[in-house]
C-alpha cells in the first residue's frame, strides 16, 4: 500500500476575536479535508514536544523519523542540498546573500538591489576561487540574491559567526571562531578570506560593469551565513524500505529529502507562494504515486499567509488547496494518506509558533473516529489523542503492514 | 504578558460509590474555575509520567521544567531551604524532630509533647554544638516539633540511613552508612555524634527543666531522617528569562521556590491547612502580580483534607478557593493563567496516587475548547490531550510570545 504525508506548510493558527474566534482553517470551506476526516482518524501532533516553536526544517526532520536535536545543525546544509550542491557529511554549508558594499566594506543593500539576473555567471567567477590547499570552495546561485556555499575538506568546523552583519549600513562583520578549537579558527579564517576575495572577484565583473552602467547596484561581494557542518543522516529508503519521492517547493524542504536520500520531483511552476501552480502540484502527486511507495508532499503557501498575517489569503488558500488537491487525492482509494501541517503558522503572530497541529490518517483498516471535521479543535477530539511527529512513519509503516514485532 | 502557575495541591480525586461515583471536585458548585475551563484550553496532566505516584516535591520540580529524576534527592534539602536556611549545592540536609527519649535513647514521644514554644532558644544550643574541624553544623526550628540540620564541609554523603526510628517505644538506629565509601561512613559517625550531642546539650536545658516543671515531656533529642545532598538547580529565572515568585504554604514548596532562584512571597496568616486565609492568598497574588513576570501559587489544604479521607472537607475547602481566590484572578484578563493540581490525593486512598490531573489554560490567543466545566473527567475531553507537567512551562513560554524558534 502506497503513503502520502501530505503537509500543508504552517497551516495550523490560533483563533482571534476579530475572526469570531476560529482558525483560517476553522473559517474555510474545505469538504473534501472534511470528507477524509470523516473516513479516517484525527488527532493532534506536537511536531517536536508540547510548546516547541519548531522550523518548518526541524518538524519534517522529525516527521521524517530523524531526531532534530542530533541532526540539525542549521539550514545551511539543507539549503545547499536544495539547490542542487550535493553535499557531504562534515562538509560545512552556508546560506549567502548577493550583496552591494562600499570600498569600506559597509553593507548598502543586503540583496544587490533584489538582483535576479546573472548570478549564475557570478557565482561560476566566486567558484573558481582557491582559498587553501585542501578546502574545495563550492558555490551555487539559488533564486533571487540568494546562494549557497559549501566548504569541503579536513579541519573545519561550524564554529564560527556570520559574515552578514544582517543590518545594511553596518560594515560585513569579521568572522570569529565560537570555540578555541584549531578547526574553529582555521574554518573561520578561511571565511574572512573568501568575503574579502568574493568583493575582488565581483567588484569589476562585467555582469557588476553593466549593472552599474543600468543604474543599479553591483552584487560585489558574497554574504554568508547560517553555517551548519552537514550531518549524516540515514538513508531513508533503506531505513523503511520505501522507495521515497518528495515534491516540494522550497529548497529547504528539497533539501531535507535529498539529503535523506529521497528523490526530489520538481515542479517547475510551483512558487512557494499563495499563487503557485496547484493543479501542476497534484498533477504531478498523482503521476509519481505509481513509480513510488511513499511520497512526502508540502504545499508552502499556506505559511507564507501566516507570515504575513492575512486571515483572509491563508483562509482561500486553504480553500484552494482543498478544491484543487485534496479533491484529487480523496479519489485515491487504497493508499495510507496522512493530512496535516509541519507546525502553527498564526496570522496574529506572523511567526512559528508552538501549538499542536490537526492530523488525520485515512487508511483501508484504520479505526475510524467520529470527527467529521478537519481543523484544529475537532482534530483534538479524534482517537488518535495527541501523538508526536516521531510517531508518524511508526503508525504509517504499522498500517500498511511493513513493520516488524517487537517480540513473540 | 505575566504568567501564573496556580496549583491546588493533591486537589485531583477518584470516584466512590458513597459520593455517587463522583470526586470531591465533581461535586463541588465551582462557578468560576468552570468559567476559566469555559474559556481556556482543557486536559489532564501526569506530572511525571502515566501512573508515576509523586510527592509535592517532585511534581512541582517536574512543573517547573526540572528532571526530578536527576535533582531530587531528598526532601531535606527542599525543607532546609523553605525555612530559610541558606543551603549550597553538596551540603547534606535534613529534615529532623525535636522528640523526648528515656535515658536508653527510647523514644517516649516523636514530636515532644508536640512543642511549640522555646525551640528557637534549643535550636541555637544546638547550633553551637562543633564536632569536626571541616564540617559546620547549621541548625534551624521550623514551626512545632519540626526543624532541619544541614552539614556543610568536604567528603559528605547522603548515603546513610536515619536516626529517627519513625515509631515509638524504640531506641534512636544508629546511622549507618550505605554504600562502602569513605564519605558515607564519615557522614554516619558525624551523625550519630550529633545525635548523642544534642542529647547532652539539651537534656538539662533551660527550656526542658521549664517544661518538666509543667508537666510536659522535654524536648531532649534531635532525630534527623531524610538527608539528601542539596542539587545544584539552574537557575529559573536566568533559563526562561522570567522575573518569578512563588506564594506557598509550606517549607517544601518554598524551598523548592528558594533553590530555583525565584523570590518567596510569605503570607504571615497562611496555615497549610483547610483553616488558612485565602483572602490574604489573593491578596497577595494580586499585589505581586504587578511586579513579576511569573508566579507560581500552591494552596496546600486540599490535600490535607485528602490525606485525612474527609470528602466535606475536601470539597468545600476547594468550593471556598473557587469562590474567595478564583473569583478575583478570573478578572485578570491580560496574563497567561494555567490551574491545575501537583497530583491526586484521593480521599479513599488518604495518600497521593499516580492518576493525571485536570488542567486548564486560559490565555489570550489559546485555542478555546468546547469544555465547560472544571473537573477530571470534563478536563479528559478537552482540546489539550494528555500531557505532562515537563510540557507546562514550554507550553507557557510560547503561549507568551517568550520562546525561540528551534529551526527555519
Amino acid at each position: 500500500m502506497k503513503c502520502i504525508i501530505l503537509i500543508i506548510d504552517g497551516m495550523a493558527d490560533r483563533p482571534t476575536k476579530e475572526n469570531d474566534y476560529k482558525t483560517p482553517l476553522q473559517a474555510a470551506k474545505t469538504p473534501n479535508m472534511d470528507k477524509i476526516a470523516e473516513e479516517g482518524i484525527n488527532g493532534i501532533m506536537d511536531p517536536i514536544s508540547p510548546g516547541i516553536r519548531v522550523g518548518s526544517d526541524t518538524a519534517h526532520l522529525s516527521i521524517l523519523g530523524y531526531d532534530p536535536y542530533k541532526v540539525y545543525t542549521g539550514r545551511g546544509p539543507f539549503e545547499a542540498a536544495g539547490v542542487g550542491v550535493d553535499v557531504k557529511p562534515g562538509d560545512i554549508a552556508f546560506r549567502c546573500n548577493f550583496a552591494t558594499v562600499d570600498e569600506n566594506f559597509v553593507v548598502l543593500d543586503r540583496r544587490a538591489d533584489r538582483i535576479r539576473e546573472g548570478t549564475d555567471k557570478l557565482a561560476e567567477t566566486i567558484n573558481s576561487m582557491k582559498l587553501e590547499e585542501d578546502v574545495e570552495i563550492i558555490f551555487k546561485e539559488s533564486t533571487g540574491h540568494r546562494a549557497v556555499l559549501v566548504l569541503r575538506g579536513e579541519n573545519l568546523s561550524d564554529k564560527i559567526t556570520d559574515a552578514d552583519p544582517k543590518v545594511e549600513n553596518k560594515r560585513v562583520k569579521d568572522v570569529k571562531p565560537l570555540d578555541d578549537s584549531f578547526e574553529a579558527k582555521f574554518t573561520a579564517s578561511i571565511l574572512n578570506k573568501f568575503v574579502k576575495n568574493s568583493y575582488k572577484l565581483l567588484e569589476k565583473h562585467p555582469i557588476n560593469l553593466k549593472r552599474i552602467k543600468e543604474g543599479k547596484k553591483p552584487a560585489n561581494i558574497i554574504l554568508p551565513r547560517g553555517g551548519g557542518k552537514v550531518p549524516s543522516l540515514e538513508n531513508f529508503c533503506e531505513k523503511y524500505n520505501l522507495k521515497a519521492a518528495c515534491i516540494a517547493e522550497t529548497g529547504l524542504i528539497m533539501g531535507i529529502a535529498r539529503l535523506a536520500g529521497m528523490d526530489v520531483i520538481e515542479v517547475p511552476t510551483a512558487t512557494g507562494g499563495t499563487d503557485t501552480d496547484l493543479n501542476s502540484i497534484v498533477k504531478t502527486i498523482l503521476s509519481t504515486l505509481d513509480k513510488y511507495d511513499f511520497l512526502l508532499v508540502n504545499i508552502d503557501g499556506a505559511d507564507e499567509a501566516g507570515h504575513d498575517g492575512n486571515f483572509e489569503e491563508k483562509k482561500e488558500f486553504i480553500e484552494r488547496i482543498d478544491e484543487v488537491v485534496i479533491s484529487k487525492i480523496l479519489n485515491c482509494e487504497d493508499i495510507c494518506l496522512v493530512l496535516t501541517a509541519d507546525h502553527t503558522t498564526p496570522v496574529s503572530v506572523k511567526d512559528h509558533t508552538g501549538d499542536p497541529v490537526p492530523i488525520v490518517i485515512r487508511c483501508p483498516g484504520v479505526r475510524i473516529d467520529d470527527v467529521k471535521r478537519f481543523d484544529e479543535i475537532s482534530a483534538s477530539k479524534g482517537g488518535l489523542g495527541r501523538i508526536k511527529g516521531s510517531d508518524i512513519m511508526n503508525i504509517i509503516l504499522d498500517l500498511t503492514n511493513r513493520s516488524e514485532k517487537f517480540g513473540a
